[in-house]
């Protein structure tokens, strides 16, 4: 049970949205620019997984799953997969230009200030644009929001984890802009 | 200097904003709901003060003293009143509401997971509705975001504290919407 009465009994971030559809809207919006948006360079998939590795350092349960379903979906690969790319990114199946993007990933979600200009220099040996460094700063600090916003009230989330994967083709289907009039 | 070309001098969150003008858009439509909105039992300067005092947690310069001078600004306080908020909210001017409220702001700062029912319990017992601990507890997670998109790409920011009160009167005028076209 959330740590306050949402009067709905849907899981994690879905039912916050239901109890503040004020909020909801930029939330999802932000969402929605973020990881869908098509004037990108890095993938739906590549976006998705920068979101999954950071909820599973801040150790939100149901952040890394309903996005670690929609990384493996995008990205063709399955639960496994990302679980490696979750706990040692380093020996898992992405690139090095991933690879130093997630690390700038992992240095956001400790602090902002973290960040120091040889992990900026690293992604830029590996390709990545300022554009895509932006993003994923901003990506991570996302999710170091949406992860706090669903543990700090307390939400619940379905412990089996096939349910995340089912419902990932409806999400990247559907995307994040009427995630609950849809749902 | 940012660690990314920015291609303007605006100090903070401005210059972000007018590097990624998209994601400006739903970042502004959150603080404008959650910390304007008339459609709230918190002030503007109770809010204010909370995504101050976040920031102060988060060591984020640009943004305590943006949103520290605003809060001051409605609260009719000096910079001297603000300053012990953040370094002693708990022998500072603030009612025990309030207190309550920031000791819930401190735990999201650290974890959402850190949020626990006694926290919750204690702000009730001080009058705090369910919907002020929400609105806290996303306020205190926004910021999270904010401070980490402020540090994370090393953008600078104005050293002189008299700066950020200067501006607090037309900041708090023109609200977050339309943030950088207006200036």
């Amino acid at each position: 049970m959330a740590h306050i009465d949402l009067q709905n009994d849907l899981p994690g971030i879905r039912g916050l949205m239901q109890y503040s559809p004020g909020t909801a809207k930029p939330l999802n919006a932000l969402a929605e620019i973020l990881l869908r948006s098509d004037d990108n360079t890095l993938s739906r998939g590549e976006r998705e997984l920068i979101g999954t590795y950071v909820s599973a350092l801040n150790d939100c349960f149901f952040c890394q799953h309903v996005h670690g379903a929609l990384a493996g979906h995008y990205l063709h690969c399955d639960m496994e997969t990302i679980d490696q790319i979750k706990t040692d990114y380093n020996h898992a199946a992405v690139t090095d230009k991933m690879k130093s993007l997630l690390a700038i990933a992992a240095k956001v979600q400790q602090s902002g200030k973290a960040v120091n200009a040889s992990d900026i220099a690293s992604a830029k040996a590996q390709g990545a644009t300022e554009k895509e460094i932006h993003d994923t700063v901003l990506i991570a600090a996302a999710f170091c929001m949406f992860n706090r916003y669903v543990d700090g009230l307390g939400t619940t989330a379905p412990a089996d984890r096939q349910f995340y994967t089912d419902r990932a083709p409806r999400r990247a289907a559907e995307g994040y802009i009427d995630f609950n009039i849809l749902n």
